[in-house]
């Protein structure tokens, strides 16, 4: 770690007039303004365009009863940061970190006593991170905070790419809209797939969201290191185009119960004026901490197959009561063939348990105990058998939203899946949070996520989270979070009412893939969702080299081949992609992307001289012109590339795509046509 | 078991007129008396007298959204029971349950789903109890009560012994009042000393609730096995002296989340003219379910003393922080040394782990892990030391109100004392309870305190409940739990505010002991408080002897000798009854009674000859007569009586006693003063 202390202004005269402290980033690029005038504010500029107009900062305590947003400056510490470190795994295998950093010790002017809070700023050339700290102090111990005064005042009505805010379900349908025209409550109303709904209000968005002005500057605001606090959603003054921070109430109205010493979350902004940049920040990821595990060996990226899609087309079903129960012992053995023969790590068992007879919709606590298989599950004789067939079982633990219970039952659960070989869970959280009256975006329920993990490591288990709050970089400081979904996946292709529509995954990378790694379940290879039951109507709107693509454009160390293994033995010429595309990597270029449009990334698989490169594009069809500048010059490289056939179309011919095979250099051009909903695929492997 | 079928009129045919269905006690000393008509309603009366007019009977559900007043009669069945069973421990080595049942099968006509309920009333010749149950049905499985329409019509402004209902605390002084005086929150507006109140209104008391009628009648209203449902509280509506069932809400409202088959408890009236009834009353204990445990013989009642009232009298702490942490290995040997001197079975460890330096007042989740003990205490070598002299440790769990936290380590926390061969905890629930927007007496809490009774007969593991909610005869069908604080106990006694008044004693047993066994922790020796500290000015509101006394009329298998062992050690000759008397007994004769002013109770020790007798009073003094009949014809005893001196008083003289010992038999007459807030404590052993 290298930090120079570049300038100290400890114990700074007050000033009768408003203070100015200013930082630019190490490039020049993003200029960070603080002022404590009349209130404390910030403004953003980036290239010496504003970004955010000068903002509010501060606190309203309920215990102590104290706002807090006006501010004597007592001191002033800068410094500058410049290193490199390696995730454990990830997009890219080393991560730099250069910003610049100014501390400003602040005293509460609001009240006799005297608060202490310091406001910590780092300066990104793409962006701005800020938290607040509560250093120990006489005069604050315990507090509570009612609400945050956070500001981030727009320069403009930018054109937003947004979900309604929500303290309990983040799986939206993305609406692209300007921020006048922003109306969360219509917008959540045309969802009838969302069973629990817990809406702000008309002008309440999530995080991360993503926007654009009309010069051409993208601006995402997040948060990074959410932990010990409540998720932060935004409402939108449409009168001065400012959001102000909307922090996640518990089950009595207070948001954050704290202890000094405190922080928050950092606050993020980034800015760019290429999309590109936005999918290539490694801002959030800089701010969350390295993680303190020591033993890490036991975790890795995996790619995974699973007994999950046919319950969502009918085929079969999670409870033994139905007479169609997926997780029987005879279908997952089909499973784990499958996965055996195509190399996969692991077969995810959703309905190996008991309860899912009577397990949604009634806020019950006591539905699954984690460790009691179905009796046609014969979980030590399919725990032998894909361990002999070089497969592990992926454990699911669905808690029906019952997180008290799950608590109860985790070390008796992880202790199973150490019995058994398992070493990655599912976690679910499908329904009303118990404890009741909880959200799942709330500070009980951001710990509640939190123990899990680290109770997982403590028995070096991996974990996928479903239903949970937005990621917000955890993934560095606990890198046995592999991945959560926290968004609208691909399950949603069987939604009857918005579904995924062709744009939904190019606004992804752009929003909810900002905070960390999605388990998005694509590979979809059948289109028409009627397979087992006539009367759907659903249907998957890609193309199947779109299905493809994704996997290199919606990064996850943790992906499934979401279809049935009778779907992809239709086409396993194209399943091959998805057998060898990796789910780690060393280089990650994003070559083109503009959010909502199309995307574009080229990645270099970890520790090998392959790329792999996944192009999409929404209900438009497209001309891909690539160039492949990025592969080492002096290297021959073999192209498979799995492109959208002429006539492919998501609308009518879906399935069809072609496979070629080209010798490529870094010199090579392709110009590759898209489907509208299309994509392409392409795997280019070092000739030796 | 036996139980006659003494009428089934089913199917019967739907009457225009109302329906009135009559049931008489055993012994025909009370009626009940439930009609149908505009709404379903129920009366009781006792040797003719009305005790409860017509009072109604229901629910209102929010999900689904019904009320269930009105009803049609599908079927009656009426029977009868008469037989005796044996309790693990307590007042008695024989209960009689003799009553008659009427199950009425009624059908709700207020929607146009057909819910099916059927009430259960089982007449006794002391009172009534009735409940309602939701049998399986197509048309209900899940449901929430939104409140309970039962409701006690009394016939006369009675007098009444209560406390202010309140969600969260069960610790307030009882007041004595006409029904029409009673003010809830002015009472409760008079204890400072109650630190987290949740109260309910200015009608509003909790149960049990002891009434005497100006024509005599003694009237109790409390519940029977509360399981899985929300505490009872009770508001009056003063115009027509009737309550009305106040059920604890949830963090959201809601009283209670329900599925088919659901039974609520018990509502009881205990009736009768003689005040000795209600204490030698059964009929709580009758309707709880006889305990399912096959291994009980690990649970014992038991005597000890403890590290506690030295905390709260000033001379040590709980924390270490402190300077005078009281659970040091040294300061424990000490009371090891004085319990296995006396013969006591355990000694209580309170503050032996580390947390108590910030336990108190925010709402903190994470205080204490119930495993880590400070440094200086020596866990082990205390376990090896209490072994060698034939005493047990006692195990603390302060909760602080965190329920969640405490649930997420009681497997450790049980497994540490099963390692350290502990057989007794104490909880303690002080605070607000986490989950947040909970309370003490809510279903979430209840069902949170039979998951801790449980858990803990899993481990082997007895429990004494501090703050829980109202004990409803529970130990019957657990009877680990052997004791519960839930009233205000003698450590009020160090409560600068309205402390333990001189009738506390001689009204609890018609009040909180009605639903079980309490931990009052009785046998203080040293009146004046600021032995320690000298500022204290609180001083305790009894004579010695009277201490002597509770030991016999407030029933416990679990009894503690609170004091410290220097103050014991300066009246050895006193103390000498606390080392002697039993905590389970054969039999027990309630001599004399009336709530507020005295109690007088003899009892037989458990499997031997030996009896002991207590006699309490108020602040006024009072001259015993007692009469020995109890006592077997044919035997000889000699009876050592602890009684205050001549000049004994509680202002005054309160260490004033004398110990005279007489040769008795069931002949004997025995005249003794007791002094104001006096007592008298005798021992009466067979000569053999």
């Amino acid at each position: 770690m290298i930090r120079f202390v570049i300038a100290v202004l400890a114990a700074m005269p007050i000033w009768a007039s408003a203070q100015q402290f200013k930082l630019s980033s190490p490039g020049r690029k993003v200029e960070l303004t603080i002022t404590n005038g009349d209130f404390l504010s910030y403004r953003v500029a980036y290239k010496g365009t504003p970004v955010v107009r000068p903002s509010q900062l501060g606190f309203v305590l309920s215990k102590p009863a104290l706002t807090l947003s006006h501010y004597t400056v007592v001191s002033v510490d800068s410094s500058s940061y410049n290193d490199v470190w390696k995730p454990l795994w990830g997009e890219v295998s080393e991560v730099r970190d250069h910003h610049k950093e100014i501390v400003i010790r602040l005293r509460s002017q609001a009240d006799s006593r005297s608060i202490m809070l310091n406001l910590v700023f780092r300066v990104f050339d793409d962006g701005v991170g800020f938290r607040y700290e509560f250093p120990e102090q006489p005069a604050l111990k315990h507090f509570v905070i009612q609400e945050e005064l956070t500001q981030f005042a727009m320069v403009g009505n930018h054109q937003a790419f947004w979900i309604p805010g929500d303290y309990d379900s983040n799986e939206y349908a993305y609406n692209t809209t300007l921020l006048s025209d922003i109306n969360a409550i219509a917008a959540a109303n045309k969802e009838p797939d969302i069973a629990v709904k817990s809406l702000i209000g008309e002008n309440a968005v999530q995080t991360p969201l993503m926007m654009k002005s009309a010069d051409g500057l993208y601006v995402n605001l997040h948060e990074a290191a959410l932990i010990n606090f409540p998720a932060m959603h935004l409402v939108l003054n449409k009168a001065n185009t400012t959001f102000s921070a909307q922090l996640v109430p518990d089950a009595v109205g207070n948001k954050a119960y704290l202890q000094t010493p405190a922080k928050s979350p950092w606050r993020t902004i980034i800015v760019t004026d290429k999309a590109t940049e936005v999918l290539s920040s490694k801002l959030i990821l800089n701010l969350n901490e390295p993680t303190q595990m020591k033993d890490v060996g036991w975790i890795k990226p995996q790619k995974f197959v699973g007994m999950w899609w046919e319950m969502h087309v009918g085929k079969a079903s999670w409870d033994l009561a139905s007479k169609k129960h997926g997780a029987s012992t005879e279908n997952v053995k089909k499973y784990i063939d499958f996965a055996a023969r195509h190399r996969f790590d692991g077969v995810l068992v959703e309905g190996w348990n008991q309860g899912w007879e009577d397990w949604f919709g009634n806020w019950k606590e006591n539905v699954f105990d984690f460790v009691t298989p179905y009796p046609d599950y014969d979980l030590d004789g399919l725990t032998k058998y894909a361990n002999e067939k070089g497969v592990r079982l992926i454990m699911h633990h669905e808690t029906s939203g019952a997180a008290t219970n799950y608590e109860r039952w985790m070390d008796k659960a992880f202790q199973l899946m150490n019995d058994h070989d398992m070493t990655t869970v599912k976690t679910g959280y499908v329904g009303k949070i118990i404890p009741r009256g909880e959200h799942h975006d709330g500070q009980w329920m951001v710990n509640h996520y939190q123990r899990v993990i680290e109770k997982a490591a403590a028995y070096r288990v991996m974990v996928d989270s479903h239903e949970p709050v937005h990621p917000t970089g955890l993934h560095r400081t606990f890198p046995n979070w592999l991945a959560s979904e926290a968004a609208r996946g691909s399950e949603f292709n069987n939604a009857p009412a918005l579904g995924i529509t062709p744009e939904h995954t190019t606004i992804l990378p752009f929003t909810r893939l900002v905070g960390g790694p999605m388990d998005f379940t694509p590979g979809l290879f059948h289109f028409k969702l009627n397979q087992f039951e006539a009367s759907r109507t659903q249907v998957v709107r890609t193309t199947l080299a779109k299905q493809l693509a994704l996997y290199v454009t919606l990064y996850s160390p943790l992906q499934m081949a979401a279809d049935l293994p009778e779907n992809y033995e239709k086409h396993l010429d194209a399943f091959q992609f998805i057998v060898e595309v990796p789910v780690d990597w060393d280089e990650t270029k994003i070559l083109e992307a503009e959010p909502g449009d199309f995307i574009t990334i080229a990645r270099k698989a970890k520790n090998k001289s392959d790329w792999y490169l996944g192009a999409i594009t929404d209900e438009n069809s497209r001309e891909l012109d690539l160039q492949l500048g990025f592969l080492d010059k002096d290297k021959k490289y073999e192209a498979t590339i799995y492109r959208d056939a002429e006539d492919a179309d998501w609308q009518t011919k879906p399935e069809a795509f072609k496979i070629e095979k080209k010798i490529v250099t870094s010199k090579s051009k392709l110009k590759i046509g898209l489907a509208k909903s299309g994509g392409c695929a392409i795997s280019i492997k070092e000739l030796r």
